[in-house]
């Protein structure tokens, strides 16, 4: 059986999602957690495998369960009440990494049929809180705020955003990888200041490409400085080019904050259009 | 001069505000720097001396500072720009905690005649987060946020909470201290369900006694349980003895958001007032 896991976690202590021999990752103390509960090897897939130091509201992940192991490993404990064993798998994970843990599972769900956390997934959203002179410096919110020591215009940050969404070649906003394409549909991209004053980007895309978001983001930054404008930011994107002109900002400000999947009836064709794509291109 | 600090912080890794010889505290972590820029002594004198690991957004302090040693500290350097030197004094204690502190002096102004952080304030206000399963549990938040594992009933806690607003002496909400009065006015006592879920209390009071916030939103927590009722909260509060009916929640969930002083007119009047009233009472 496949079971969906709806995750949450503060980046700040970890080596980014994937696995890592001796490194604490989200992946790692997870799968551990999970290996402990059900006494048998777990491997999670996930919608998207975030950089060291970058949070999550809403990462999704999958893992494959033996029907016995499930079985034993849900089994209500002696005296308790009969409960959803898929519920109680969400608390007995909680239950072993502790409490005020800096990674959490929300809910655990069963997977519908066809459901692949990372194949059938056709969008991602990303949120990238910025605090300038106006916000001022919030050490509660230190975190997952990233700090410039300028003025920004939110305005023209929102305009610019928004002047790059659509189907295009981001190699200019990628860090470039051998085997990657850099061609990404962006859904969504947008700028506002929050009720706290803190700019908040909110960026929906098919799918990103390493470090696009923390490069778009730094572009609107040098935009919301006056050094460059909306004009400035497609035609790098459209030179192709990776620049200095702007800087990738830190992981601390990002948030991975929602993965959008099909209804259900469409998950298999997605994940087949999706794996296909990936070996094509 | 006297010299007027708007000051934030996260509480987690101090042990609360006043100073203590080998321990981080915000006192001692302010005076420091203050010390380093100014090369002389300076002492806080601050509105809400919170306990450890408790927070704030919109705490208030004052120092005072000789002409001379005022002058020289904020000098523009050479080839700056003049600016005010008040705003100089907030930058540099900035500059010399360091890029993502934990505290924060969020501006620096010349406090007007007869202005005193801590007796001229006429009243204080908290904010205390609860995450129930309701809320459901967010590692970004924390480091601010308690979790209670049950469901809460937010108009009950609510209704329970404007019932104790008024001028009454609240020893059983209060660890006792020998010299200390527990008669206050509690001026504001809510509950919201917030955007994500998070219970929030609102509290404001002339002042608070030891462990009082804590122990408000304990009893509240149990009304929001359904272990205890409107009338109880009132009937603890006049038996005027501590018990056991309740727990004294923990500091995570609580920052303090506001101080409130009188209009500058008035400021003198009302610190010989509070002083005459500590003396008597």
């Amino acid at each position: 059986m496949r079971i969906r896991l709806d995750i949450a976690y503060d980046g700040s202590h970890f080596r980014g999602w994937a696995r890592q021999p001796d490194l604490r990752t989200v992946q790692g103390t997870l799968e551990d957690a999970m290996q402990r509960i059900l006494r048998s090897e777990a491997r999670l897939v996930v919608a998207g495998r975030t950089d060291t130091g970058v949070h999550a509201t809403g990462q999704v992940a999958h893992v494959d369960i033996d029907d016995e192991v499930w079985a034993a490993a849900t089994r209500p404990r002696r005296g308790h009440e009969a409960s959803d064993p898929v519920d109680v798998f969400a608390r007995r994970i909680m239950g072993v990494l502790g409490g005020y843990s800096d990674v959490a599972v929300r809910r655990t769900s069963l997977a519908p049929e066809g459901f692949d956390a990372r194949f059938s997934a056709v969008w991602r959203r990303y949120e990238y809180r910025v605090a300038d002179l106006v916000a001022g410096y919030d050490p509660l919110e230190r975190h997952r705020t990233t700090s410039v020591r300028a003025e920004l215009d939110v305005d023209q940050m929102d305009a610019a955003a928004r002047s790059l969404i659509g189907l295009h070649d981001f190699a200019a906003y990628c860090k470039a990888r051998e085997d990657a394409t850099t061609i990404r549909t962006l859904l969504e991209f947008d700028w506002r200041r929050d009720g706290d004053g803190v700019l908040v980007a909110n960026i929906k895309a098919d799918a990103f490409c390493h470090s696009m978001v923390r490069a778009l983001v730094g572009a609107c930054v040098a935009v919301g400085e006056g050094r460059l404008d909306e004009e400035d930011l497609v035609a790098l994107r459209d030179a192709g080019t990776r620049t200095s002109e702007f800087k990738v900002l830190a992981a601390r400000g990002l948030t991975l904050t929602e993965v959008g999947y099909p209804a259900p009836e469409l998950l298999a064709q997605r994940a087949e259009q999706t794996r296909a794509r990936r070996v094509l291109g």
